[in-house]
């Protein structure tokens, strides 16, 4: 199960130091204009090794298109990409080949398996979103021609938050941070956290504008439980919320309801959407990530074989991961917008007459 | 997209102003008692009118099952149910034929299909529910058989927060609360949100015990992003937490690690999924619900011609949409886990070899 | 796994002898004409008992729906439909609840379950087909609005072939024969078969027109093998062509080859499929059934223990399971168009143009 | 939608003429020993110029494994193969690009599409079932593992058919051939084909053995279907039977049914598969393929524009696609029984207590 999506569809594949990792985008309507450069630089953006909050592992991560794509034109054949690994330090992990590393997948992996690719954290190494921000590329290029566009950047680093939502500004910072005002501090929260050689948390916010009214399939693939989804199952996410989300639940119905004049809605404590499908307003939504796992200090924990052990950690490790995180939550809105776009196609007959006739 | 699942799944049907409601439970494997005493318990449990926090609708939710049962067993052929609507007062509808309560699905389902049944909120009223509730109770039945058990309860009801998670209290309060010492409070926030025409959001936690190991496919259909699926495409639910959630995002990692002994995890910050895989500890999602959108006050909005109108509900609603939703809350969870148990089967070699020596 | 298709959906569900048989239709787009008489007079046409080359089980197949359809249109939520079972004669079954009938399911469910609803074969008996019957006539109904029109007929019973494809004739035939000058021999065939108190085989031919070209997704959910798949699953079936199918296997490239004009194909050995997408031109598949399993001679089998022994069948069975078989053949021919027509539609930007600017 | 299978599944790429073509294989169990060099000699008993019966494009079809293996075996995670194309004389199609080939799919591809890589076909060459074979040969190792195996071989050369089923030979003989009596005189309609610069058709025959009772879902996702549509979904096959198929709708129930004794059936006409499900005997399949579409003598065709124009093709062609597409039938039987094993886990609780217990 290594499929996201039903129609605009990814697979990846890839360990963190095995040969290559990569994907396949199937479901890519033909006549895209498949633009390299900007695939390349959505993996750029991603890319670790580009400040020092960011681990110092140094992969160019190129991106190589095999199929799918015929003189600069998407064929609606499937599109498969490849990024071969090249920075592998995997001795740094032999250290861990028979412990668990607390708070990471080691555990679980070793016990639903029987066996694990240990190094750098195997299938389960964020290194695996770079897949899915080639992928988020080829569906922000299919949306970007119906005029849906996507941002994100980051709401707060443990507890400093922002107030100002600057998604141009974000674009220009090296913690993608939101709001200028308090780049500074959580900065100084991301420095403070590595030289502990401790780790962070952190929340990102993603929205898309420019989303027509209806996308989302109204009861088992809803537009909020598929973001849902698609956001949780990003590494070290650990909660997800929906517009104004769980300070809704703290809110009466005449404080939370979003009324309607003839110029559209008069707030959007919605998020833009309304049981389950797009209302045509922003969509809005918030992402939180726990610290890295990945900490130097001492940590108890346990060999496979069940002996209490102390975990020492080496190794090149973002202090937070929401930073580069964000990057893949756009990704990931792009991969679930771009589905929902296909999929709300023939939902009504009108749609198949114009198609057919 | 009326399916639930992959493996072990629901297909629902039916309008809340319909002939029927109910659902296909799919890929059941044979020989479970099917215990319907116990189908129709979980029923009870969430059907509306049982108290004056509630709607006034009265349902009995008489469930029959149709299939797949031979001599109190199941036989591994679809299960499907049925519950005939009785109760209905579609009249209380005609008012609002031709205008979108606001915070209601009535604007994206007009514009999505054209077309709408406007009874009750049609298709999305949470009435649809009670097919989950029927099919998780299926689930649950399966579930139990291997140690799997699942509750819930009422966290919050606005801002009022309990402390104290006793699920064998929730099972016995008017609205479900886990902390009997916030109960009153709780029930006061209600009966003070419905007797001001209005209504008022809550949170539920959700847990399951006796989970094995592994569970959870780890990239795609993870355990904690298919949780967050499952909760987020309730009704009215707006954010989903796994573990500490929220708060993990505010921590450092030598604070959120849950650090291993030879007993097992010493803390239990990660909800019990670790990688998208269950790792034996108690799993616990916290699930947000906005307001109950129908209030009895005048609110702005449009008719379908998108002329200006005010809306001025009548009908009968729950104020508070988070008390019964913790019953669905349990029924998703059940889907979810059952479904993961049956597709975690064949994860390695040592269980093909088991099944077919 | 009782759900067939990918977008145009039907689930079905329920057994010989249970309280009921039905389907949820899933995926219909919402404002088609929902024509009620229309389904009742499909399920009519493959209801038993309709002359003495059928089985004498009384059933009238009456067919109500449930959900999905508002002031008589499709509303885009599942449309569920349910036919309770009346003349069930369960006794007739209590002789063979402990063997295995040759050429019948009951040795697999068997031996797949642990338990199996003997009672007139349970979940595989061909009265499943009702269900079939009535979700195809859904998707004639929305094929007929794009001017896709779909038509079956007997084209051979035993080795009796016929060499007219009449398929208007085939309408008012006892036995939907396609050539009228082979009908009497087809059904002397069938009624000495009967008489020797055995079964027979026989063929059906399933045309579509209208279609027009690119149904079909070209690689792993190619037309062609859909259709295979379609025909091989209904009960009975052994062997499915396309176009000239076979015979295509002993021919050369310069006879097979369909040469084109600028008026369209030359000919149509292909079945009008090409690359798994249709191209145009006239769909033809040939489906082949079994004899009936169900004779009324003595036939060795072992019981449930192992014990041989002796299977002397009693009840009513059709002596050919082709001649209703072709209505079913329809049905699924529908469905699998229904499906194509949904999944064609945004396979280019220019439809996704068309629907969102 | 370009991946085949459930549980157990493969996902391609590639065109014939891009820079690689490749899989990714999802959900194969962990810790099978992955024999590269099994995998190689698959691919080499596919590949294409190892005698002059087939085309002369010189590809050497080496396969690298990117993924999901570690230490030498299966890990869970998705295992990526690729192959990068090598002779490829893409110049040899500039004739064709504005014209579509009689037979061939690049009729429907233009339609469907509005642009098609017209470069040996692009994605709809057989060029593509290199990847289902390496696919396969992963198959094929897991099932090997629980004692199932398959073999195939050619059973007819347009009309030369043989009549003994020697697996033993066909793994041997140049054009795979099952009846070495048949051999030298369908060798010889092979190249009498090639020399009137024509093709011919054939059938393939696939079996299973060791196949244990109760493979495949009895309902939409029959094992007899799945075969039917992996088969029909080869490039050029027009027709599959299972067992004695089209035979068998020729006779009576009492020459049809398969009596049983306490050793097993008595005789196996149903190819080992009754209601959906396999019954302990060989599964028998009979794939038919029309002739090559590419043959070297004028044909009537259009352009785009649609005028009229001769098509006279140049470039390498097997003349019968039949002799190497038996190893792509090897290949899809692998992939759906590996599919089936998978999926009839979890059909009864005593599966799932033995593995949970």
């Amino acid at each position: 199960m290594n499929t996201f999506g039903k129609k605009f569809t990814m697979t990846t594949f890839g360990e963190s130091h095995g040969v290559a990792l990569g994907c396949i985008v199937d479901g890519v309507p033909a006549g895209i204009s498949i633009d390299e450069a900007f695939i390349q630089s959505e993996l750029d953006r991603r890319k670790p090794g580009k400040s020092n909050l960011e681990t110092k592992r140094k992969e160019d991560d190129k991106v190589s298109i095999l199929s799918g794509v015929f003189e600069g034109k998407s064929t609606g054949t499937p599109i498969a990409m490849i990024i071969y690994n090249e920075d592998q330090k995997s001795k740094d992990y032999d250290s861990i080949k028979d412990l668990f590393r607390p708070a990471h997948a080691d555990f679980t992996y070793w016990h639903k398996y029987g066996i694990r690719d240990y190094r750098g954290g195997g299938r389960s190494s964020a290194r695996e979103t770079a897949a899915r921000v080639a992928a988020g590329a080829i569906a922000k290029l299919m949306l970007s021609a119906i005029g849906i566009n996507i941002q994100s950047g980051i709401k707060a680093i443990g507890n400093i938050k922002g107030s100002i939502d600057d998604f141009e500004y974000a674009k220009t910072s090296p913690i993608h941070a939101l709001d200028k005002n308090y780049e500074d501090k959580q900065i100084e929260a991301v420095t403070s956290a590595r030289d502990e050689h401790d780790s962070i948390g952190g929340s990102v916010l993603t929205i898309a504008t420019g989303v027509p009214i209806g996308l989302g399939q109204p009861m088992y693939y809803k537009l909020d439980a598929v973001l849902a989804d698609a956001m949780m199952g990003i590494n070290a996410a650990k909660g997800v919320e929906i517009g104004e989300g769980i300070k809704s639940a703290t809110l009466k119905g005449s404080q939370n309801n979003d009324q309607i004049s003839s110029l559209g809605f008069k707030t959007n404590k919605a998020g833009g959407i309304l049981g389950g499908m797009s209302n045509g307003d922003t969509i809005t939504v918030t992402t939180y990530f726990k610290p890295t796992p990945s900490i130097f200090q001492d940590q108890h924990t346990i060999t496979k074989e069940g002996i209490e052990t102390i975990c020492s950690l080496k190794g090149r490790h973002d202090p937070c991961v929401a930073i580069r995180g964000s990057i893949v939550c756009e990704a990931m809105m792009a991969l679930v917008l771009a589905d929902m776009v296909l999929l709300n196609i023939g939902s009504k007959m009108e749609h198949i007459e114009k198609i057919y006739s």
